[in-house]
């Protein structure tokens, strides 16, 4: 059932015993969400603890030093940032459990018996901001710091185009309370894995032009990650490099998998469709992001079957 | 003479006939800054130009595009975010004749008559924007998103802690007036020339740790530049490349000049003291970046006395 932020507030201040259930492979939109949340309930005198099913990241340690789970037996399940039970992780089989969800998906499945959903909201961070000022929660400089990194991470640093004004004037707000903004985002945007590093330079130098620079392909093998020392975990985000190359419509990245299968994620700029290139190889997806998988062929064979396509598209 | 927000307001809608000066290699600060007050005198019935000793670079396309410098005989020099008056390049002697300069650097050498300077500002478009307010011209989209660039590009998206939460409010305010902001960002920082992508994926390539991985070198060659088809200018903020990995404290670019002479750049984390390090080789700095050069040495020996310099601080 969908309920408003009133309802939302109400819920939390009658209950007691909370367990709050970030996403796996956790981001610092729902670690900032969750954490706050928790410190707040737990500034209110009630007991709260965080969980999730993967291990947090050490690069939110600003975050997560400090905190201690407390022992007690809980009572009120709530997750943050979660638009799915799937996305529990481990604790998937929780998601009937949950009595509260707060989340910004509009796309939320509603799997917890009350749901609070603001879509407009850039970070699921801005919710749990809006709900701890009804909520009557002093916001410090700790509680600061993690609606700040929800709103930051989640906007790639107020950069991409889910940004609102909102999203800056909480941020503003936010930076009142004396947070190291600056050394958050060097340490959200502003550090590479040794590891990353290299990969990310093989592929720019061998980065691969077609017609006229209009496309650049970039090929991941699974020998180059092995070279490099490199999980699919650290290639998080590298399919949008070869369309930063100026001039550049289509980027194609081919990912090899274990069984000589190969990924392939296209993003363009418009006005070439990204999902119509995909199609032709029985994938889909977005105007500017889509994908497919292709098998049976070598490296070399699947490169010149988007080149062809890709020509024909251009 | 330095004047305030008021003085500086009344001499523009007094005078007539500007010439507004940009600094050289400009960026995105200046050339928001020129334009927006450019426009606004425009549109005050006013004759305006804007002039820079530098081409202003094609990605300003969408601030340059459509403006058509005016015959008219210029009567009042105005000069923004040009700390001095060699920053003017090709315009230096024009320095002595600029009437006004608005600017945000706190070290402006007022050369200038009059020179407004708000160094609380992260960005110069902060004060443009603050003279427009209360010159009352009616902000729109262009005049937004010039004002947003600006804001934008001096704090690196919000990243850098140069940033005021007024910088947030502002940036919000100009989104209010329906800003493509995603595509100047996008713009802005996603976007590299190709000559640039293969010579910074060389460089994270190649680069050397040492120490444990708190040291991270790399050099830039005549001989990668020429490969890479770049210029010095395509190098902008290349020496903040080695810090970046996790672990790294201090991070070194050596630069190899046409006659045999590195340049080399320094930037650590704390603790560690890069004018220290550059000290010991004739140069200096700030804490977190300084440099040096050293010449009569093979890049391998340069590499070799940092190492054992460093191998001392740390």
């Amino acid at each position: 059932m969908k309920i408003d932020l009133e309802f939302a507030k109400n819920l939390l201040l009658e209950r007691d015993n909370f367990n709050i259930f970030l996403h796996a492979s956790p981001d610092g939109d729902t670690v900032g969400s969750g954490f706050a949340l928790c410190t707040a309930l737990r500034r209110l005198g009630k007991k709260a603890n965080v969980l999730c099913s993967d291990e947090i990241p050490k690069s939110y340690s600003f975050i997560t030093d400090g905190y201690e789970p407390w022992d007690f037996e809980p009572e009120t399940l709530v997750s943050v940032d979660v638009a799915d039970s799937k996305l529990l992780g481990k604790y998937e089989q929780k998601g009937s459990e949950i009595l509260l969800s707060v989340d910004h998906h509009g796309l939320n499945r509603e799997f917890a018996k009350y749901t609070f959903v603001d879509a407009s909201a850039a970070a699921n961070c801005e919710n749990i901001l809006k709900l701890l000022k009804v909520m009557n929660v002093e916001i410090d400089s700790y509680i600061a710091a993690c609606i700040y990194t929800g709103i930051s991470t989640d906007t790639g640093c107020f950069k991409y185009s889910n940004t609102s004004p909102e999203s800056h004037i909480m941020a503003a707000e936010m930076m009142g309370y004396g947070i190291d903004f600056s050394e958050i985002n060097r340490i959200m945007f502003d550090t590479k894995t040794r590891g990353r590093m290299k990969i990310e330079g093989r592929l720019m130098e061998q980065m691969k032009f077609f017609f006229d620079g209009k496309a650049a392909f970039i090929a991941v093998t699974e020998q180059m990650k092995r070279e490099a020392g490199v999980s699919d975990d650290d290639l998080e985000g590298i399919t949008s490099m070869p369309r930063k190359v100026e001039g550049v419509l289509v980027g194609v990245t081919f990912r090899e998998k274990e069984n000589g299968v190969f990924k392939i994620s296209v993003r363009t700029h418009a006005p070439v469709d990204a999902a119509e290139i995909c199609r032709k190889f029985g994938g889909g997806g977005h105007n500017r992001a889509a994908g497919c998988a292709v098998e049976g062929m070598t490296l070399e064979q699947a490169e010149k079957e988007f080149v062809r396509v890709i020509g024909e598209v251009l």
